[in-house]
């Protein structure tokens, strides 16, 4: 049940568990991309409005959170500014901005949220976190590939195992229209009931295809060949006998040589009934799956026009956008009990003891580790201990007025309740060698 | 001159050199607050309207951005959500929300952008980064120091080393205000006036406080006992004949005790005269400043009714918030160029040789460095070289007819133009210890 201190609908507070989870998994992810030379791009979190108005059709314009304009123009009830819907517009903005001062090509990465008036439900957001690969300006299979493996390699730092990717080409597409006769007027309607093929049974599929226009027999024909257990040769067959098709599967071919080497074996295949719905794609197009998990975990493909579609330079692009809200959902240790906030944990048993004990904490951060005083009211050193056990701590440093007048303190270890005396000024130097024998 | 490719104005984007920049001190302060046992928290970019609304006083509120509702309610120009504005109003509002889930004291940092629709100027935008650190739950003074210690330490994580910390208590202002007879109704606005001691001629400031009703002689003798070269000896004589002044004073010698180990000799100091506008602190405050830079490196101090007055539960409270930007534009370093975007580049000098030299950029990888292909169209050498060097690549991978017999592959040593056969299989290990001998 929302209350008045839940945030807002469709958002998310973080707290340090879930926070430190996530961004160990952006770590790994930033760190692959980096690996591949990709390099980060931040946008502001707005743009304005007329940048991104006209770039994502009727449906999505509806979910664009606008911003009201401000001082007296806000009486007005207009928006001037709106909070970024993806990261391709902004994207298409930045290389018409700054063109020359970029890399040919450019290949950047970019990671953060992004904002959508989305229905929220399971894994829909109205702030999620986007992160998206690009390379823009070159025309190479290369660089298709790269973004590709790049991707893959992202999924298997988090630690996902249990997936594979399903390759196609725009262009074997067009080929298998040709193929099957499909008068050209009808291809786009084609593709996009063709699209459900992995959620409808077949026989659904061919009935929208027959009211699409196409005959019954030509549509049973087209489904079969896609859904046969021979679907992929069959279609192989096929293609051969139109241009685009040949040309589409040669980008399938070259990106499987490729990534043969460098993917585990059985992770990528030629899925020639994968439809991506977008229609600005004009090459390879590829799908992330997993078992049992319905949607993508990811996609991309090469998109040579939308550059420029978007008020950029005309320039040819490759891009793969990862599923991060449902990756997470599925790294391993997910829901884990939270780590331990500390490592050390000092007591402090009286006012005139606690510079002291304030001094021992330094101490155990200048030894790397996480370490804090007791900041309660309680002079007593059985809530202290309790303290230190609910922080997880692994060291619990007791200086009592005993420890004041042996120039000591009593390290106890939490773990098996020995205790330890050192003298005050070697309470680094234990931490340290203590954090190492810890490991 | 904006033109339409400008991020909105008082936003900016951050390139691949100023985002490792930024992220790289973001990273040196977030080890320095997880080592004192702040955990992290992140709330989302926008609250409920409601949330925000009478938080911020009436400057503030008009600096809030709102969000227009959407759908239907969209034409009736309402807002219902507005960008946060600060760590403060969203931190309250987890302390209500998830109460016990959060530990006893709750010791969190939040870094990431706020929003304000202010007038764009040097170092002050509508959207930049806030971070802020907080202690929930303890009334001890040890809290306010480890607070003001993790502040200072983040800011020498940094490497910033020109600066100082002043520091005060509200109830020192109090006393001194006792202490000079200063009518308790003119009291917040004496304060008003005596924060401008660093900006303003003593002489303007006694105009202002007369104005403000304080007899001449009054005026002066306290303006005189807040500038004096022995000011902080004259009053420190002064507090002892008040009440709240003895306690203030208590609370700085206090805090100046725990820190006096911690900090450089030097670093801290008690500032009489430092008066954070802020009327919700109730005791210890503090400033870092920097010789030569106008305005702080960020603040803090003892607030203990905020959190409830923000509409969370009540709890005492103290905590600090650095000024990111301007601290930012002090890191040593800032305005270097670029660093290099690869470490390997790898020639590709034909199509029959892709695939191998997409396996050479992977053993690089393999090797922790960051490696790519050549994506451009050229298959000419010298340009591949070229592209190699814009890169800043330290070593360039040449695979072409002659070596693919040889099954070999040349590294040509960019900064010695030296170059060395090595059998293809072995390029990873040849990378791995290339790159250790390297650092």
């Amino acid at each position: 049940m929302p209350n008045r201190f839940d945030p807002p609908s469709g958002t998310r507070d973080f707290l340090a568990a879930d926070v430190e989870r996530r961004e160990h998994a952006f770590a790994a992810i930033r760190s692959v991309f980096a690996r591949y030379g990709f390099e980060p791009l931040q946008t502001p979190a707005f743009e304005r409005l007329d940048v991104l108005m006209g770039k994502y059709g009727d449906e999505g314009e509806k979910l664009i959170f606008k911003i009201l304009r401000r001082g007296e123009h806000e009486a007005s009830g207009e928006a001037d500014l709106a909070l970024r819907y993806d990261m391709t517009v902004p994207l298409a903005r930045v290389a018409a901005a700054y063109g020359s001062q970029l890399p040919t090509p450019y290949k950047r990465y970019a990671m953060g949220p992004v904002f959508r008036a989305d229905r929220p439900g399971k894994d829909r957001y109205r702030e999620f976190v986007q992160c998206d690969l690009d390379t823009l300006g070159s025309t190479s299979l290369l660089a298709d590939a790269e973004v590709l493996a790049a991707h893959h390699d992202a999924l298997a730092a988090v630690g996902l195992t249990q997936f594979t990717v399903q390759l196609n080409s725009r262009r074997v597409l067009t080929g298998l229209l040709t193929a099957f006769s499909v008068p050209p007027e009808l291809g786009s309607g084609v593709l996009i009931s063709l699209d459900k093929l992995d959620k409808q049974p077949p026989g659904a599929v061919v009935d929208e295809l027959t009211e699409r226009g196409l005959a019954v027999e030509q549509a049973a024909e087209l489904v079969d060949a896609l859904t046969a257990p021979d679907a992929v040769d069959q279609v192989r067959v096929a293609l051969t006998k139109t241009d685009d098709g040949i040309a589409g599967l040669d980008e399938v071919d070259t990106v499987l040589s490729l990534l043969a080497g460098q993917l585990p074996a059985g992770r990528i295949a030629f899925t020639p009934r994968m439809v991506r719905g977008l229609s600005y794609y004009t090459g390879p197009i590829w799908e992330f799956v997993a078992p049992g998990v319905a949607g993508s975990l990811g996609a991309g493909g090469r998109y040579d026009h939308l550059i420029a579609q978007l008020g950029g330079p005309d320039l040819p692009g490759t891009g793969s956008s990862i599923g991060i809200e449902r990756m997470l959902s599925l790294v391993p240790g997910a829901g884990d009990p939270s780590p331990p906030r500390l490592d050390v944990a000092v007591t402090v048993l009286g006012p005139d003891l606690a510079a002291q004990s304030f001094a021992f904490a330094a101490a155990g951060r200048s030894a790397g580790l996480r370490a804090s005083v007791y900041l309660g009211s309680s002079g007593k050193l059985r809530t202290q201990l309790k303290w230190a056990n609910d922080s997880g701590a692994r060291w619990c440093v007791i200086y009592g007025e005993q420890e004041r007048q042996a120039a000591v303190a009593t390290v106890r270890d939490m773990r098996t309740g020995e205790q330890a005396e050192v003298p005050a000024g070697e309470l680094a130097g234990y931490f340290a060698a203590a954090a190492r024998a810890d490991g």
